[in-house]
């Protein structure tokens, strides 16, 4: 199969499909199309779809097979009222993945760290991908899986230090890399994430290609970004505001360090 | 209404109305609950969903009630094969909108700036608008509308220059404010763009806080995000890439100067 076709066969959007119709340093070298990358994706209600539509925009800009994954195929609701539809079910998800990615969404992750299915899926399909991946509070739910003991990971800033109930060793970075495990920061990280794995999967010259697309030349109008950016009132009011489900999230950490998958 | 059940009322995720419980400063000096901001958001087929998550999330934590609005109610195809179910169609979008916003995607964008019901509609909305705005090649769906005429605005780094012939006035920056029209870069610039509006329309201490709830303390793996950083052999791929959308979009926007709405 020719680039092209290939990409066809990826039904990307026309206008995206053209970005990459510029040939590769390896097809150049005449090393043909690189083979498919496989991404399966969890998708869980109450996840944040900003979370999924970073990485998820930067996957399909570099020459990927994305899969929605959830127990049945019923769309997920996720915080802006935009519907989820899985592609992909735990059974019907391929083996063989490149990526396996976990987005955030505080509820929504404290129901996938209880949840023995999802759970076991990402157990199981770990020991095959070659990454093993999460944005925003998913790295909890990875670390429910039993997938972080012994990584360096973070998390979103304020579930961060949970991690250390499952094993890992929080680092307070915006993306963390430790062997095959990749973590990120809360929502927007998933961004430089996705770019980051990208450089990886595909060489820098692709994923610097996919950041120009994307205009990724980010001018945030505050400081406030990060507790120490914002100063400490405000992440004060965060915290507060959210104290029942940070709460919660610590008790499941607590609870899935005691499973046996 | 009290907040909470205001709150509850535009069915924010329980997860993100909890961050916002934190009491306003207007709340705390007894000023009561802000009012409702009404967001009318076109979404059209082929538009990229990032261009609308972005600005849809901040809007989303900033008390906004947001209507997606298209000619009926079918849902819209986006670049990454997750849909986007209209909630309003062009007749039953509400007149007061605080916030007239047009998200982007070459090939979606060029199929807008040649239809009359969609511009009619922009134009329409806009006389009583607080704000008109864009994110991406968004602002040339403006500019069709004849709504950037003598304005200063931006668009997508590979579009921009075609914003004079409808009559603006091409600046290259993150986010242009001038009047009520705010129109942003490429794709990711949603961010910065939502956040800067947030503050405009809620105040700094909102939009802050809402910065620090997405973590967006961005840090780009490359330099790559415009064509400045990415140098020029990387912009000549995508412009080359794309040169037939792009003579297109050129077309349709010297056509757009022609029309009497």
């Amino acid at each position: 199969m020719n680039r092209r076709d290939f990409l066809t066969a990826l039904t990307l959007s026309t206008v995206m499909a053209e970005t990459l119709a510029a040939p590769t340093v390896s097809q150049a070298q005449g090393g043909g199309a690189p083979p498919k990358l496989r991404v399966g994706m969890l998708v869980y209600s109450d996840m944040i779809l900003l979370d999924l539509a970073g990485p998820l925009t930067v996957f399909n800009l570099s020459q990927a097979e994305t899969f929605m994954v959830s127990q049945d195929l019923e769309p997920v609701r996720t915080d802006v009222g935009i519907p989820v539809k899985p592609n992909a079910t735990f059974e019907t998800c391929p083996a063989d993945l490149d990526v396996l990615f976990v987005p955030g969404g505080l509820r929504g992750t404290i129901a996938c760290m209880k949840d023995r299915a999802t759970l076991t899926f990402l157990a199981k399909r770990a020991e095959s991908a070659r990454f093993v991946t999460s944005v925003c509070t998913g790295s909890l739910v990875l670390g429910a899986a039993g997938l972080l003991r012994g990584y360096k990971a973070t998390s979103h800033w304020y579930t961060r230090e949970h991690l250390a109930i499952l094993g890992a060793e929080p680092v307070a970075a915006r993306v963390v890399e430790d062997r095959n495990r990749i973590t990120a920061g809360g929502v927007t990280a998933g961004i430089d994430f996705g770019l980051a794995l990208a450089a990886r999967l595909r060489g820098e010259e692709l994923a610097k290609r996919v950041q120009l697309v994307l205009e990724y030349d980010p001018k945030p109008p505050f400081a406030a970004g990060s507790p120490e950016g914002s100063g400490p009132e405000l992440a004060a009011q965060v915290l507060k505001a959210r104290a029942p489900a940070l709460a919660e999230a610590k008790q499941a950490a607590e609870a899935a360090a005691q499973f046996k998958l």
